[in-house]
């Protein structure tokens, strides 16, 4: 049985996920990624690539699913941020 | 004791929470959020919200410290977003 404090971690998760796909879509739509940090995007798809070995280490769909899905927005927005450089 | 597994928990936690601090320093410093999305900021620090209450309910000090900082980090941007509106 799903308890109200595990519905609370699942909207955290989904928010927390979710949150980088419109940051995705606007970077894409605006082709300006200058107020973005490169050491921030560096760091964060670091620490989201070890999330999701972490995950597959102790066997956890939950972790793995929101980290595959938040790598390809961090990968997403590196590359844009490459690209689109000034 | 903590195994290695735990460690690269650690490492994740540690760079996916330190990540947003350098954006918030380049954000302050070129006083410009232009390419940061606004959408992205409301859903991530809701999420974040979310987390820490999460974190307190199920009384995991990881949890409630990581997202405290991000939690400080959320807030910075949303600020500097309003803030440095053109």
């Amino acid at each position: 049985m799903i308890n109200s404090i595990e519905i609370l971690g699942l909207i955290a998760a989904t928010l927390t996920t979710a949150a980088f796909l419109p940051q995705v879509y606007k970077t894409w739509k605006t082709k300006s990624a200058d107020s973005l940090s490169m050491t921030m995007l560096l760091a964060f798809v670091s620490g989201v690539l070890c999330w999701l070995v972490y995950g597959f280490l102790i066997k956890s769909l939950p972790i793995i699913l929101c980290n595959f899905i938040t790598a390809i927005s961090g990968f997403l927005l590196l590359y844009f941020k490459i690209r689109y450089k000034k």
